[in-house]
């Protein structure tokens, strides 16, 4: 049986020897090497050449190389009939979760307007409000979403959810669906993007959403970059209505040179890295899921690419 | 019944309140317009001018109105026959977890680099270091170093403490002691120092105490300023020995005009807010001491003069 792995980026050195020990029945084809595409069985893909699945007529089953997926759902040409399957990843998660705890932390502990005291040598004490008081909203409660709110909600903030169907975590406030939208984010000091980039939330955060929050209230993406209204962001920022925005995320990336987050003093940027996929934990997903295809069980993670999740 | 009010802040406004609703019983004796110090019974105390407390003979027993102590066990002329408690305060722990972490996260996470790359326009991701492999050390494993050691090894890092006694909170690998003090430091990536401040902790961050520590590692103080050597601090910054110091205390504070801390592009202060002690949940700690005192039962949180804490 053949594995083909592609991938544009240079993760195969990692991910080889991994998938390599864990199936030694798998023979890895690191694509664009690729002698006889019809003995291809299986794929495990990241953001590779749009139609590139179409040249292989035996593939059986895709697996994604990471959690984020809208790179194959947005492929026309991926074959209708594979059954495709994405990761979860507890390293994946807690990277996550540590990146959306520190840009809670640095805002609602007021680090920046510290620094800013700093740089004038002024010793001032500004007055501290409580966590308790302060409204966190997490947008995009699936696996990653729920478990980040559930972190910052252990250390005592106010936080809520928001999903399409109101589904998250057990014991966390939800809101659902477009009626919810607004209403959430009125009552979010932080917002925590980790939705799925799809039809329905591309260009979500936009003039109207960042109206709808609070004044001097703070955004965090960690989802896509196709998220946000960049122009829109930029000019709450500069209104002086949002307070903070912690991006990791942008569209394209990396971002242009001269864009606008570069050197705005309220954007804090990260090139894609608040977690990466760890190759020892996401492996076995991999392997077990094709195991279950031979065997006839039923895969995990199976993405319905209708809903684009 | 009198309770005297002893502090030079302006905290009295915020106390008084709390603690005559949970004490009617009490009268709330405003410093220093005391018309009869012998008529005083009780001292609620922060900060006050050494020696004061001679000037109240009938004194029965002195609160603490803050987690911190050095200020009062440094008065030598504190009335030795009279017990002192200090207060314990969830929402003051809570404060310093979040400070602690939030410190944890920006070093650990490279925040500072990014940021660093953010000015000059480059996208350009690390290598990550694995949470697991982050080696983090707390000195001083008292409820509030405790609770601050549990919080960053709940999100997956590798903690340690070091106390004097050597005794922490249950499951937490210790180092103990003057023999302990080299060891654990030398797998400190990032120092949490939280001890108390006594004759034998005043200057323990000295050059002997950085060079000890890995390369590229990070202090946080949330103590107070004389635990550290200053100028041993900035030797070691500028060497590049160690990467980061957030510093939310200072000796003496305010932080002089002109200090070397000010400008240092790897120093992060704030202005002693990483936690407040919150009347409402620490004034009943005070009305219960004084009840128990009245009754014969055993104080709570009774300090030992001798050690310190």
């Amino acid at each position: 049986m053949k594995l083909l792995f592609l991938s544009e980026s240079d993760r195969a050195e990692i991910w080889r020897p991994v998938l390599q020990r864990l199936a030694p029945e798998l023979e890895f084809v690191q694509w664009p090497d690729v002698p006889d595409p019809a003995a291809i069985d299986f794929a495990a893909v990241w953001k590779y050449p749009p139609g590139e699945l179409k040249r292989y007529p035996n593939l059986k089953l895709v697996s994604s190389l990471g959690a984020g997926i809208d790179h194959i759902v947005g492929d026309p040409d991926f074959p209708a009939h594979v059954p495709f399957v994405r990761l979860t990843d507890p390293t994946l998660t807690a990277g996550m979760i540590e990146y959306a705890l520190y840009g809670v932390l640095r805002h609602h502990r007021q680090m920046r307007a510290y620094a800013a005291y700093q740089r004038e040598g002024r010793w001032k004490p500004l007055p501290a409000p409580a966590t308790a008081s302060c409204r966190v909203g997490v947008a995009g409660t699936g696996e990653i979403g729920g478990a980040i709110a559930q972190a910052v909600k252990g250390l005592g903030f106010d936080v809520a959810g928001w999903s399409r169907t109101g589904r998250g975590p057990e014991g966390l406030r939800m809101y659902a669906g477009d009626s919810g939208w607004i209403p959430f984010l009125g009552r979010c000091d932080v917002l925590i993007c980790v939705l799925p980039l799809t039809a329905a939330t591309r260009g979500l955060l936009n003039a109207r959403a960042f109206a709808a929050m609070p004044k001097g209230s703070a955004v965090i993406n960690i989802a896509r970059g196709g998220h946000v209204v960049d122009a829109d962001l930029v000019a709450a920022l500069d209104s002086g209505h949002l307070d903070y925005a912690l991006l990791d995320v942008t569209s394209p990336e990396p971002l242009p040179p001269g864009h606008a987050f570069w050197a705005h003093e309220k954007v804090e940027l990260t090139p894609h890295i608040a977690s990466l996929t760890n190759a020892e934990t996401a492996a076995p997903q991999i392997v077990d899921n094709i195991r279950s295809y031979l065997a006839g069980r039923p895969l995990r993670n199976l993405v319905d690419r209708t809903q684009g999740y």
